[in-house]
């Protein structure tokens, strides 16, 4: 590629050689160290002064994504020595990138003078998506500092939730007046000092800041001079209001092309712009969390937290599981006399659970996408519940059919065997009812789906195989 | 919000109607059949083709996103009489935004001379998206009418995979000559019939249709019309070549602020434009369908396939997990002397395998992320491994220690809850050693990480489960 440069290899040969430079610090300073006592503070003194300024320097030629990226690939030591070195004018922007636990962890090892000096240095922009990681007292002390527009727009914003429009929105755009033309407009372009990016369009807006339209560059640029922006604009465009959800707003994004949209409150007024790259960061790093939410993890959670840090936040889940296999076990407990009369059952029993379990937790998987895309409307739900209850009868009738005949053939026991096959399809059936009821109801009760849902199915095709399987033994078989 | 539409609201406000066409229609035919025969015939028909008339009418309305999204949450039948009424120009459009097996099913019921009549209404961007669908017949008959450079372009772009550059990316774009000027490039741009959508930059190809550079449609608006493109543009834009992996792409788009970005092929000629659009549908088909592979579905599932087609597609998982439960099983049917003994201990087991699954699968849900978002490397697993196992050694210790105070007090029996503690400590050990093991290698295999993790990791954390907790109890209990 003459013109264009690779990207990927771009970034790997940027990050490469301050991995290096981490990798090799720790070696230089035992070497340092195996010198007499003296002579080991001069050279470690030395080595460490050495990498360090190599580090800087290195760090000082990323992007604040770039940096975001490589603490996140960092262990907790590593991590550090390369946050110190980020200057406070990116770091507010690194703060911005990285994940919520990790931007948690590198304030809490920031020093207050450090933090306050990150806040000076940090556009509006930026200090709104990381003020709710700062300690309460860091804001005060530089809000004197800032612009009272600024200040005024960072407060409004304050009470919106993490995953609203408010919070993923920029307050950088171009606004033209409602009566300016083609050239005043393209004018105030050229007198920017810096362009808002991506800029596609510019905003329009009425005497009293109200949105009134939207003009595309494009536009801008096929047209005369003289022609006024409110004859070209869009007087309708699609614009979003600050409460609403980030991920409806990432939805239309996606269905209607668009790569900026402005932001109206209440009473019309524009109060900012939400652009495409904020919206597929969004997009990007919830859907990377719902695997950990089904898990019962938190979404952020954070592959390179302490260890304590990373137990202990597995404890609610850990707990809640314990006492779900341990009710689980007590359906067995009830059932101890008859497996003491033939013990083959306790061999059989974990195949029921554990097949039910796994065809169960797709049935999950497949809700909770649906959920997610919104293809499940509560019309379709009836349609969708016959339909996996068909599949799960198919698939209990044959794959029942199989383990019956094994078992038959491996005790030498047909009832057995037909106990199985029933106890499979039972199970199977009962796992499809539960894999659609668990997301389903959690939606409807205004819960995330996806969270924990694993666990909680788990205990049902687990303790319900259980009943089904030992129950029908001792009615039938014992 | 005077100005702005609310694009969620629309879009209810657009599907919620033929839903209730829908949902009307088959109770109207039944109230037609329940007159005499000649009647029904032709009051169906009426009721028939009004309805249609209607349903044909509200379709029109929407535009190809709309209908890809109403397709998506139909069950098969009204799928079906919603997608006879997509004209064909619309149609390929719509193939393309739906899932991989959506379209696939679509094209199944289409007779071949729609399919060729949807073929020849769409653009090259479209077909380029869609052959892969197509039966193999279907494309050369409208070969013949596409224009040469299309056809070449179609031909060139064909053994790409569906995840490469060369198959998300579109030929329309505006290009310059390396010696236009702003004043030409304005005029250029004033002249096209249509405006390739999101345009925030031109590509400037020499003599030989080589990439030299990029102009932003902001440098075009600020500066003046007699100042040369070649002194303007961007020399080293952000390039991809068409068999990069859309993931990679996708990562360059988020990370660099990117809107579109110039495909170049070997020789360094302009073969295509990405956009942010398809990367961001891209990456958020590719991340709604990760869950899926987790439990061994296909990532393309379609939630409304007829029962049968779903009931086959779950059989090879189905007979993997059915063959690692009978193992499990088996290593349980080994100690069935053991249990005879002691019946306690069929009790005690599922919860020492239930325990060990569960926090195995969190393990793999973090370094499915992980890998995921490249925050692991070859350098890092050492150190996350030993994190992990610390993380299994606490939580043993603690909750092993939980469930071993709680059998001590229900069996009184003081060595049994001393059994249980540590079978408890070391199959969580285990489970964060599989949990690291399956994901990494999987990935150092070349395969995806996340196909199947699940169905493998309760099969190790089962059967060792199961092998710690009975073999202990046969050594030093019973």
């Amino acid at each position: 590629m003459p013109a264009g440069q690779s990207p990927r290899e771009t970034l790997d040969s940027r990050l490469a050689p301050i991995l290096t430079l981490l990798a090799r610090q720790p070696i230089l300073e035992d070497l340092a160290r195996q010198q007499s006592p003296q002579r080991s503070a001069l050279v470690s003194e030395l080595v460490h002064r050495q990498g360090l300024g190599e580090l800087e320097r290195r760090i000082a030629a990323l992007s604040a994504a770039d940096v975001a990226h490589l603490l996140g690939m960092l262990p907790p030591d590593e991590r550090r020595v390369v946050w110190e070195q980020v200057p406070p004018p990116v770091a507010a922007d690194v703060l911005w990138e990285v994940t919520d636990q990790v931007a948690d962890g590198l304030v809490g090892i920031t020093p207050r003078p450090r933090l306050i000096a990150i806040c000076r240095a940090a556009d509006a922009d930026a200090l709104n998506q990381i003020t709710r990681h700062l300690p309460a007292d860091v804001l005060p002390e530089v809000e004197k500092e800032i612009a009272p527009p600024v200040r005024s727009w960072l407060r409004a914003l304050a009470p919106f939730p993490a995953d609203s429009v408010g919070r993923i929105m920029g307050r950088e755009m171009v606004v033209a007046e409602q009566s300016a033309t083609v050239r005043s407009v393209l004018k105030q372009l050229r007198r920017l000092p810096e362009v808002p990016q991506p800029l596609d369009a510019i905003e329009v807006v009425d005497d009293h800041d109200r949105l009134v339209g939207r003009l595309t560059l494009h536009t801008l640029l096929t047209h005369r001079p003289a022609e006024p922006v409110a004859m070209l604009m869009n007087p309708a465009p699609i614009a979003f209001a600050p409460d609403e959800r980030a991920e409806v707003a990432a939805r239309v994004f996606e269905r209607e092309d668009l790569v900026t949209a402005p932001v109206v409150d209440q009473r019309g007024r524009l109060v900012g712009r939400l652009d495409v790259d904020s919206v597929m960061h969004f997009v990007h790093s919830d859907a990377a969390s719902q695997a950990l939410r089904r898990e019962g993890l938190s979404g952020e959670e954070d592959l390179y937290a302490p260890v304590w840090t990373s137990a202990k936040r597995r404890w609610l889940w850990l707990s809640v599981n314990l006492l779900t296999a341990f009710l689980a076990s007590r359906v067995i407990g009830a059932f101890a006399g008859t497996i003491e009369q033939l013990v083959s059952l306790a061999t059989l029993m974990p195949i029921v659970a554990s097949v039910g379990g796994n065809t169960g937790n797709q049935t999950v998987a497949l809700f909770i996408r649906g959920l997610a895309l919104k293809q499940i409307t509560a019309r379709s739900v009836p349609y969708l519940a016959r339909k996996e209850v068909g599949v799960s009868l198919i698939n209990g009738a044959v794959w029942g059919g199989v383990m019956g005949a094994v078992a038959t053939l491996l005790y030498r026991d047909p009832a057995l065997g037909a106990l199985m096959a029933l106890a499979m399809l039972l199970n199977l059936v009962l796992a499809a009812m539960v894999g659609i009821i668990v997301p389903v109801l959690m939606q409807r009760l205004g819960r995330d789906p996806a969270f924990g849902s694993s666990v909680l199915l788990t205990f049902a095709t687990d303790s319900m195989g259980f009943l089904i399987f030992l129950g029908l033994a001792s009615a039938f078989l014992v």
